[in-house]
């Protein structure tokens, strides 16, 4: 049995794209997990090379990186990709594209799942990073999305990359429109995306470094919302 | 045939990556150069989705993004991974960890192949990189190397994904020691590392905000060797 070592729920979105990669897998896996204090612990060297989450142990072969363990566990579960190689090759683009993309995204709108705040005015460089996002779900279903609700067809690794945008987006009122719109609804009631949810409700950590109501203090008391 | 979209040999880390990756196939490609000028380029967007290089066209299908190149021409081409599942799990897993990690590392030591330059003393956050990269390369040699000279045995994607940062060594005088400076040397003497080298030397074009004499210039003049 797999041994996936986790961050908390509430915050952790590699931690989500891991878990919904082993959920993906369909294979039984047991769950480690490990509560993050939002600064470099080298206790977690002890199951993770980069002290990191989250972190696949099957065995004695340790993966670490999300994009990694999504790879390995693909190349032993059928289905977790798309099928069709051109479907393929673009969720694995799409995929590639968030792993090592949209810092601004991700920074300035740190994934908090049980909080509800809206930061407008977005800056130029957050902007771009959502239009690009709605560019591509938009495209995604367009290319390959027909008779399923997400992106490249049958809910894939693809999907599971982009759970935490949906998670940010509910968190910080972003509302795509169209297509993108729909998407994200389908996103966030998928069962696998709920249950995940539910988890992360049910906790109660507080990372300051990572909470909305603190980065945006200032923001929000001069918006008149704090 | 395969057609590559790459930016300039003496920057592009990230199109040295993609280039490699096709090199290691084995198949025949073609090259495109683009001309970056360090700012984004919307006409671009005519062969890549970001406008960011590499991108590689396999007839209708278009894969950008780096690692989702190397993943798409892996599925195709036998033995661009380890074969050995645990070696070929350590290299994806330290490929993206390169992917989606080292930003000081990537930002404070530009990829500038014809230029020498020591921009010592490293911030904290640099040093912690190079430590790192010590370490992967330290570790992967002690674990995988036995018998060749890179990583995780035979030149593989996970060589591809950390040539760049040999690169960056030969520029910014970083030197480690032991098995990890062995590998610094085999890796610069690969025949398609000393390929690409040898064509980005042959390139002129400068980019002010990727040029290392202009982004430390107060510091190198601080030091007395401006």
């Amino acid at each position: 049995m797999y041994t996936l070592y986790l961050g908390n729920k509430n915050y952790s979105s590699w931690s989500l794209r891991g878990w919904l990669a082993a959920k993906l897998s369909g294979a039984p896996f047991r769950e480690v997990p490990i509560t993050l204090r939002g600064t470099y612990n080298p206790d977690n060297r002890a199951f993770s090379p980069t002290a990191l989450v989250p972190a696949l142990h099957d065995g004695t072969i340790h993966v670490w990186d999300s994009l990694a363990i999504a790879e390995y566990l693909a190349e032993r579960h059928p289905g977790m990709w798309p099928t069709d190689p051109a479907a393929r090759a673009w969720a694995r683009s799409i995929a590639a594209e968030m792993h090592s993309g949209f810092s601004t995204l991700r920074n300035d709108m740190t994934m908090c799942i049980r909080e509800r705040v809206d930061v407008r005015p977005w800056s130029e460089s957050l902007a771009a990073n959502i239009a690009r996002v709605e560019e591509i779900w938009t495209e995604s279903r367009r290319r390959f999305g027909q008779g399923d609700a997400y992106l490249c067809g049958p809910f894939s690794l693809a999907d599971a990359f982009y759970a935490p945008v949906a998670f940010r987006y509910q968190t910080y009122g972003v509302q795509p429109k169209g297509a993108a719109g729909a998407y994200l609804a389908a996103l966030l009631a998928h069962p696998f995306v709920r249950e995940w949810e539910q988890a992360a409700l049910a906790e109660t950590t507080i990372i300051d470094a990572d909470e909305p109501r603190i980065l945006y203090r200032d923001k929000l008391k001069a918006a008149g919302h704090a």
